[in-house]
């Protein structure tokens, strides 16, 4: 296998963007990867997409095509993947092998979902597309119920606490408002985030991800290449895509994800890299419960211990490994088939010393983690600054 | 890159099937390719899936995580790829990748479509997303208007009839009556094309291809297990991709398919194989002026020449070059993300000598080929008997 590195890496802003449109968005994401990098675009072989459910948001199938043309790489092998909220992430991971594979040099991964516009009811039953309709989406079982239902397990079998979810929220926002990048880019207090009105117990609004437009690019491409083109490249030392049950009920537990656990084996194995080498990480905080379970998942606390881990601050920027610098999910925001491409646009921003206001100090080493569907795939990737 | 085979083929019975639901279309296919390989499935390592819109057909997207857990290898890698109607294309060629690659050692390559059950109208815009809808698919380019492009200028350029493309669609609704998996298994009197009710001129509705559902799936894994499988296992001996404005407007020519012309390029560079080689393939008659198009473009015949090798019965059983044997997207139905993964199953069963009365004599090699949204993406793989 080659060496693989991200050469360039761009995202637009995230939110509600009423000006922008489904193109608009590919068109921003994509060029300004392509001049983060600094490459002539006739060197990029392929264009990768991840994206959810464009033809149902935004009338337009086949994200792929209309990114390649719309780049002006029309005459270019294009292939979009979806994976529910892991779609992003799976765009990157195959530009990732194409390229360590030897089939191409360089591959643009592009990740793009613009979700306003519709009402929110549709909004929501679109969303639970990516869930087991005939089994459990007709039964209630919708993302913040599903989640919920490993929220109180974690609660009822490890003591996680209420407050330590808020603490979740009440960080990224804390994150968010240092991001300009991001859809919400306001602080909210503790305690307005435990009052909230509810959603699904125990998750108020603010345990929730937000309903985000954006789109974000990297230029995926051989190590030697990305170090021709900028010093500060960044290596992807380990990639991993894990499985697990689509149907809640066919899970073997409710306090642990094992799709995670698989991507991260997978990927930890490739890059030769400990836990304790990663400096700063993006995961998937679909629901505060989530970045919870996720980093107990991906081996940085014991089972059970992510809750006091969050409640003794160590997730926070200054703390021992901050997770979700950009606000993640809860703050940048959740622009489904973007969100894989945008954790490794922000970690890229880390590792090149370019994070500004919530940079962590001498980052080396990054991870990245997305989780699609009911916990049903995940992709995780480890980054290095390419030194 | 390692040498790969199909060493399992299945596809359902193609129809309007309102007694199988997306589910149970999935399960056959996918159950009956293991099957048909003899292969324990706990060895299938990755679950790779084409579908074109489940989430609007079917009110159900992720259709791979949905394809794994429903077989039994809900704890394995999942992908849906989507390229319009290449889908399924592309998911046996990443399969292929995959495993030629080193990645895998054996991937379940899934397509499958459930396009019956709505209102027709709304079918035909699910199906028009696939085509630039800002630039185009607004302004009346749907399927039959955009190709009928292609037909009246092949006409004008190389003097190509209404009747040959008639021709196209006798033939292949002849191959379908052979078929027992095909959607109509009824020939259709060449008169009776011709005089058929408008579609968008030169077409009429036997110029068209059928609104199906169906799923497909074959086992890819190494050429070494397929010949431990079974004796006949078939050879994938090239695979490409090319890619080609999604906007009809910026194509270079109406009258050949650059996508095409790509995917067979690398196709045949990979399998080594000359065009005289090739006895039998399958490719994307979307339209009858696709075909006559498509054997152009595949390089089986000059430019402007696909009309008259059709009138005069090259691609007709029994002829020098047998098209579509199935009965094509014509007569055999294009279930959209079915398609391409179902033509590899034809032409595995013609190459086993399993096709029973459409079988050509002493079919050793074949091709197949998808082309999906506007001639935006192709794909072409050569395939032969492993002896």
């Amino acid at each position: 296998m080659r060496s693989v590195s991200i050469a360039g890496a761009y995202e637009t802003r995230h939110g509600a963007l009423k000006e922008q449109s489904f193109r608009d968005l590919i068109i921003e994401a994509g060029n300004g990867a392509v001049r983060d990098a600094g490459i002539d675009r006739k060197e990029i072989q392929a264009v990768y997409v991840g994206n959810y459910a464009g033809n149902e948001f935004n009338g337009q199938n086949t994200a792929a095509s209309l990114a390649a043309t719309v780049l002006g790489l029309g005459d270019k092998p294009a292939i979009r993947f979806e994976g529910a909220c892991a779609s992003g992430g799976l765009a990157v991971r195959q530009a990732f092998l194409a390229v360590a594979s030897g089939q191409y040099d360089t591959v643009l991964a592009l990740g793009v979902e613009k979700m306003n516009g519709l009402d929110p009811a549709t909004t929501m039953q679109i969303v639970a597309r990516g869930q087991d309709q005939d089994f459990e989406g007709g039964y209630c079982i919708s993302g913040p119920s599903g989640f919920a239902l490993n929220a109180v397990r974690h609660m009822h079998e490890f003591g996680t606490t209420r407050e330590q979810m808020a603490m979740v929220a009440e960080k990224n926002f804390y994150h968010g408002s240092l991001n300009p990048y991001a859809h919400k880019q306001k602080e909210v207090k503790l305690e307005r985030i435990i009052k909230a009105p509810p959603v699904s117990y125990p998750f108020g609004i603010h345990d929730v991800s937000l309903v985000t437009d954006a789109a974000a690019a990297v230029i995926v491409t051989t190590a030697e290449k990305a170090r021709s083109l900028r010093k500060d490249a960044v290596r992807i030392m380990g990639s991993g895509q894990g499985g697990d049950y689509f149907t809640i009920a066919m899970k073997d537990s409710s306090t642990r994800f094992d799709a995670t656990i698989r991507a991260a084996e997978e990927a930890f194995g490739m890059a030769n890299v400990k836990r304790d080498d990663v400096d700063v990480l993006e995961c998937h905080d679909c629901f505060t419960i989530t970045e919870i379970i996720n980093i107990e998942d991906l081996g940085f606390v014991e089972k059970g211990k992510g809750g006091p881990f969050t409640q003794e601050g160590h997730t926070r920027l200054g703390g021992k490994l901050p997770v979700n610098t950009s606000g993640g999910l809860k703050a940048k925001g959740h622009p489904i088939g973007c969100t894989g491409v945008g954790q490794i646009v922000e970690m890229t921003f880390q590792l090149r010393d370019q994070a500004d206001r919530r940079q962590v100090a001498n980052a080396r080493t990054a991870l990245t983690h997305v989780l699609g569907g009911p916990g049903a795939v995940s992709v995780v990737h480890v980054l290095q600054r390419d030194e």
